[in-house]
This record gives structure tokens, C-alpha cells and sequence, in this order.
């Protein structure tokens, strides 16, 4: 007979429980949702430090207006509105590589290099700095990218980035993940010959794995932080539709061109 | 030229803002996850006990362990391991009318009837009582069936109902749909002919509708809570997977059947 | 012990079968991919003549052009580039009520008409258009739309329509859905005092309803011609991306709006 | 003013163009379905013989019976079944790396093989093995899998390969990537210990590869052919549901594991 192990949900005719807690007399009304969020994940539940900076990333990443993302979301409402559930997952279907993966990519860069360090963490900036130097030239050698580095708009820095590295100071959750982006931001040129901002994707994606959780899950908390988003462009969709002149503006101006040129 | 007018993110090479406030220095840090959620669908602040009502709901929501969604969901982590997103999607969509449709469908029917009764509404548990009979009356004699209403496995009462009301409660936010609910509770054998048992999405669906979120968006909470929940489970599915053995447990039991039976 | 019966695919270590038959003896290089999918999904092998109208109704499904769903899924690949399987899904998760649905909508509304008949068939345009004149009275009174009529572009008439009904009486299966809705384009005019083309999508439906498909999968053959429609626009995508312009022409002219207004 | 140029669906009040065709004279009636789906992805009409291995392909891959995709869609669909887009989206999203990439690995893999022999590829048998054991000795000190050999149940040969180079070489299509493939077939066990079937996935994908279509999409003609599957599963779900055994079964034997084990 086969069994299923699990440590999440189950239940019993009078008791649910979850992450080893009695769902209703210990979490419901006792626990946050980002905190539950966190803990789902981690197996382990944050402290109040912990999850005021984990809810600072979700909330920097909830919502970036009319991304392709929302679009695609607003899109899939206008065709098919009686499934809420098709139109949010469409949205979700963007966080790729591309546009949402940057979260994920920056704190895999840089836990791998903590990792190579072991327990020998620099002590100060010019040892973070010597650390970054070195990650950013064999990052270049490899032909990759730094991820984490440069913005479209914001050319000139990225609000978020030093509100959240305040943010986890304050909660003294400034770990080797943030110090070591930090040294990134202020070595990169000497590398790459230009000088990019240290984006707020980046950040995030820093921040969280400081927080100790398995990078390899990084892009989830990037999706569940845009779940939220996408519920709010389907809310604004209903309000106040733009879905239908965003397809007319594309339908209307397609010109034919022949497939043989 | 076309215009696309939104309330929610929106930037300039300095600044994001989101909501009318700035998100670095107004939200990140300040706000908390859930209460973000409320806010972008509701398009206004939630106040503390709002928040605490709305958080219990979603912890409510977030996993109920091998549901068939979770199930989907690591089927499709295990094909296609290389997109989380794709994984969560897969187990969001089965978010439809069955198994995570009835906080919707329940939010909707009781805020149905609690808007035909305009500003004359009830004062005592005999009056709800009497708005409750009529109400599943009517729903009996058009064959439909009173959502919110009956649970596989809690037969003898959902443990997550009793605290919710007692949260609301607490919260001053017992409001016209959990009063409602609770009296469809007391009345409903008169006119079904048994007793069922509150179910816990029915209740989580009565709150929101107090909490005077859109009716229409009821489902996309619970789908927001369901996308922590799923996370819990990929991560678990990476820690300790299933999936493999709930596929072969189907796989190595087909029995081909002829097609002209 | 549970078991699951299936006609479908199952494999022993030395042959494969599907549908009764050795996928590689009696299927590979002997059955079209049409006729296959009808096949799967009817339990039946169609007849070169049904494979015909089938294929044809495929034909006139897979591709409008820029339509929400294309534009849906070309934005999702240009957020997520490694995940095909993603923008195709994002895709098709437009295939609801509203842009893909006619053509369910369509075959359900004919088929309800035609089986109320039973075997009292019309046997010539006149008794088809009574039986047409009081069902569209009907769904008139019953204040819904009746579906396959109208289009946004072919005001004047559609040109699928007549070439569809031709083909399937090239085929000797003209049946009795499309000549309902045949008599439906002649008589609608009396009841809803405007003349409306009958549409691509619902000579579509009614021709596969005549091929005595399951009105209820309607839907499923309108997605798997447009999976083929979406793969050319993917195709396309990489060779001469649209997807970035159509994004920031939405995103470059966001305006705005107080929550409050 | 920003145009969006495409070769694919546009349309006038009278007139429905693809492809540089007129749809309804063009194409309804007169090209296959997978005669198009061909079509859109390459650019050109395919001829008979190409269409006929096409189609093969396309046979081959339709459905192997209870996947984790086909599971995942019966699961969704389940949840969700007023939503068939859904489940067919959610079975979809299972074509990742693992369980349907290997078509579009196998074809790439071979791709970039042939391609680096430019004009210069063999003649012969002996001539083909040499490349093959060449390219499957890099792959092997790559630390990586040679895509396309092996399979869980059919250990001592695939019965789709023969088959499918059988058709081929009826129509003159054994092109130099289903030569090579053969050619592995033959050498791989003198680098890598042991003898593997070449399997139906990645004969597939060297059958396609010799059709000229783009690696690049590969993936993609395996999702067109799972979508027709797909449908015949959900299509056997509503006659015949397993959806709710298979998860029970999982469900009903969870068994509870401590979090901090």
C-alpha cells in the first residue's frame, strides 16, 4: 500500500491540521498570512523581525502596473470572464526568466558565492567588496550576466533597493546576501565599465535568501507577491476595463506582411 | 491616442507609486501582506481588525492538504520541474466551481439576499431565522442547493466556522452575511429535511462579504490563499515528493477497457 | 484495490495501444491527426467525408489573427521565453464564454432545438424555419442572446459560413444542426428586428454537432485548433517579435487615476 | 504610431487571410489540419509525403495513456468543470523538460550535430557512426544525457522507432538526423557501458528536425499532439471519471510526518 508523507494539511472529522498546529486554535486569528506564507515554505515559522522585512518584499513585488504579466491577465479576462481562476494563472504564466525570474536568479548569484565562503564571511565592507569583485569578473568571463544589476526606468538607482536594505537594518536582518549585493552595487564598473543600480527585484531576491529561505523556491514568493497584484488588475479590469482598446490597439494596426520576405 | 487609465503601480525614473501612495515610503515596511491584498481589490485601507478577519480567512484557505489541486500541481512539478509558475498555475485553475468555488458561490448567495432587504435589516436571531427560511425556501423550489452547506469529512460541525465567528466577533465585524449564515445554520433542516454542518469555505465566504469586498472577487481570495498553500506543497514535493508514486498508483493500475462498451 | 478503466493509451513492454488498436500497426502513417482527434474524442473512427468537415472546421479555427488570446500568449513568452508550454496555456485559457465559446454555444443551443424534436424532423425550409422562429422567440423572451449570430468585422455576412455549409453538403453532412441554423440566419430578423450574419464560430459549432460530436466538448475542438493557430503565432513571436510594442504602447500611455474618483 | 506586423490571420469585412491565402477559397476544404499547423509554424506548405510523416508524428505522440499531464487535467477538470480550457491548460503545462521535452531535446540535440558538419555529412553507415560516437563521447564528458535514449517500459525497444523511420524512408524523409539518431543508436554502448532503446519521443523529434521545421518549436508539435490527447482524456472523464479515485487514493493514504524530522 502505498502512503503520501506530507506535514501540511490534513484532518480528522473534528480537527484540521497544518505544519503541525491545530489550524483553528493556533493559527486562525493568531497568525498572518505572510507569516503562514513564509512558514509554509520554510517549515519553520519567522520571527516578527522576519516576517516585517519577508512582508516588505512581498509588497514591493505585488504590483508594477501594466506589465506584460497584467496584461496578459487583463487579456485573458476580456475572453473568458466567468474563469477568474484562467485569467490570474495567465498572469502568473509570465513569471519566467524574464520579467519575474530576476528575484530568483539575483539570490541563487549570490548564495552560491556565500555558500563558497563557508563560515570565513568578510568582516567589513573591503572584504565584501574583494569577495563581489571576484564573482562579478568570473560572472563576466562565463559571458552571464550579474543579475540584480540595471533598470529599465529607474537608470538612476531604484527607490526600493535602499528603503529595503533600511528595512532589514532596522530588523537586523542585514546578512551576507544584502552585503554582498551592497559590495555588487559598488564594484560592478570596475568590471563591466558602467555603473547599473542595484534594481529592487534584485534586492528582494537578496533579502529573502538572508531570510534563510531555499533560493530555489525564490520565484514562488515573486508569483504569490504578484498573485496579489493580478487580483488587483483583475478588480481595476472590472472597474474600469482596459483589456478591450489594449487588443484593438494591437488588432487595428496589424499590417500583413507576406511570409515569403 | 489611447489611454489606459489605472489607480494601481505606476513609476516615473524617481518614484512607484501604487494606490495613490508611494510605495517605498509609504507602504514597504508599514503595510503588511494581507493587508495589501484587501487594499488592491478594495481600493482602500483596511483597518486593524478589517486585517485580522481577512488574515484568518486566507490562513483558513491556505492548504488543505492532498486536495486534488495540490495533487495537479505536483503532477505537473514533476513533468516540468524547470517552471515553478507552471506547477502553481496548473493548481490554481482547478480554483473553479467545485472545490474552491464555494466561498464565492456562498459570499454571492448571501449577499443576494442581505441586498434585497436594503437598510431593513433584522435585529434579532428570530428575524434572521426568518430571512434564512425564506431564503433556502426559495433556493430548495429552484433546485439549486444552499452553498455553504455540508462537508465529506466534517459531518458533525467544521471546526474552522465556530472561530471564525468568534474572530469576527472579537473584531466588531459579525455583520448582516455571518448572521445570515449562521441563522441558514439553525433553519435549514426545516426545509432540507436533515442537518448539515456550516462548512469552513461557506463561513470564510460570509466574512468577506462583511468585510464588504466585492462578491465578485470572492474567489480570487481564496486563490490568493490557495497560492501560499500551493508553494507549501512544490516545496514539499522538492523535499519530499509524491509525485512519482500518486502517478504510478494510477498508471500501474489501468485496465483497458473496450471502446464499444 | 482501485483500478481505472480507460480506452485510451496503455503499453505492455512490447506494444503500445490506443483506441482498441496498435498505435504503430494500425494508427502511425494510416490516420490523419484530424481524424484522430475526432476519434479520441467520439470513440469512433469518422469516415473520410466526416474527417473532411472536421478538418475544415479546424482550418477555420486555428488563427484570427491578433485576437486577446494571441496577444495574451505572446506577451506571456516575452516574460517567460523558457516556458513554451506556458504561453500556449496562457493562451488558451482565453477560450471562455466570450471569444472561443460561440462555437460550444452555438452546437448546445441547435442541439437542445433539434433533440426536443426527436424524429419529427422538418423536412423541408419551411418547417425548418418554424421550428427556428419559435426557438429564437424563445431565447428572446428568455431575455439570452441567441448564439452564432453577429460579427463585429463581417457585417455583411461571414464568409466561412457559406463555404462551410458547402462543404458539408459536398459531403452529404448538411444535417439537421445546420440546416436549424440555416433557418435560423433567414427567420431571426422577425423576432429580433435586425438582420445579423450568421458567424464563423457558430457554423463551426453547428457542423461538428452535426458530425454528432458531444455538444459539451465543443469547446475542446475550437482549443485544439487554436493550440495550432498559437503555435504559428509563437513561431512568428521569435522570428518578429511584437510582443515588447504591444506591452509598452499599453504601458508608456498609463495615466493616472485617483482611487477615490 | 506603432504597427504590428504579422503573416498570419488578418481580415477585411469580406475577406479572411492566413498565411497570404484566402481562408475560406484557399484553405477550408482543401488543406489538412496538420497540413496547417505545419503550415504556420514553417512558413511553407508542407508536401503529401512530409505531411504524412508529419502526421505520423504527431499519431505517436497524441496520448500515452495516464500521464502525470493526463492525471493533472482529470484532476483539474474535476475541480474546475465548468473550465475544460482550464484542465486542458493545466495537462499542458506538464510539457516541461521531463515528461514531453524530450522530443525537442532529441531534435536539437541532433540539430546542432548535423549542422556542425555543414556540407560535409557522411555517406555511408560507418560514416554516420563515427559522428555519433563522436557527439555522444562530448555529451558523456558534458556530464549530460544523451537525449532519446531509454524508456521506463519498453527496455528492449520502442515500437514507435522503426515504424516511424519505416514511413520515412517510404517518403524519401530519412533525412540525416534520423541517420544519426540511428547511428546512436548503434554506438552509444561503446561509451556508455550499456545498451538503451532509442525511444518514440526522440525519434519523433529527429523526424521533425528532418523536416525542416525549427528546433526551436519542437516542444511545441509535442503540445499540439498532447492538446488532441488531452481532449480524449477529459472527454473519458466526463464518461468514464477516474478523477475522483485517484485522488482519494492519494488523500486517504496520507499519513502525517512531523515538520521538524
Amino acid at each position: 500500500m502505498t502512503t503520501y508523507p506530507t506535514s501540511l494539511g490534513t484532518s480528522t472529522a473534528d480537527e484540521i491540521r497544518l505544519l503541525g498546529q491545530d489550524l483553528t486554535e493556533d493559527l486562525m486569528g493568531s497568525v498572518g498570512f505572510g507569516e503562514l506564507a513564509f512558514w509554509l515554505v520554510a517549515m519553520r515559522r519567522p520571527t516578527p523581525q522576519e516576517t516585517r522585512v519577508f512582508e516588505a518584499v512581498l509588497v514591493a513585488l505585488a504590483d508594477h502596473g501594466f506589465t506584460p504579466t497584467a496584461i496578459a491577465a487583463r487579456l485573458t479576462y476580456l475572453s473568458a470572464p466567468d474563469s477568474l481562476q484562467g485569467a490570474l494563472a495567465a498572469g502568473l504564466l509570465g513569471g519566467g526568466s524574464r520579467f519575474l525570474g530576476v528575484t530568483e536568479d539575483c539570490g541563487a548569484f549570490l548564495h552560491a558565492v556565500v555558500s563558497d565562503l563557508g563560515d570565513e564571511l568578510p568582516t567589513d565592507d573591503a572584504g565584501w567588496d574583494a569577495v563581489a569583485l571576484e564573482a562579478v569578473r568570473r560572472t563576466k568571463e562565463a559571458r552571464r550576466f550579474v543579475p540584480g544589476l540595471g533598470h529599465p526606468v529607474h537608470k538612476q538607482g531604484d527607490p526600493r533597493t535602499p528603503v529595503l536594505l533600511r528595512i532589514a537594518e532596522e530588523e537586523g536582518l542585514r546578512g551576507p546576501h544584502l552585503r554582498l549585493f551592497e559590495a555588487v552595487g559598488r564594484v560592478h564598473d570596475q568590471v563591466l565599465g558602467k555603473r547599473l543600480p542595484l534594481n529592487g527585484a534584485g534586492v528582494c531576491g537578496a533579502a529573502l535568501a538572508d531570510l534563510g529561505l531555499p533560493v530555489e523556491m525564490l520565484r514562488g514568493f515573486a508569483l504569490l507577491a504578484r498573485c496579489a497584484g493580478l487580483l488587483g488588475q483583475l478588480a481595476e479590469e472590472r472597474r474600469r476595463p482596459i483589456g478591450m482598446d489594449a487588443y484593438l490597439s494591437v488588432d487595428r494596426n496589424a499590417v500583413y506582411v507576406d511570409p515569403e520576405s
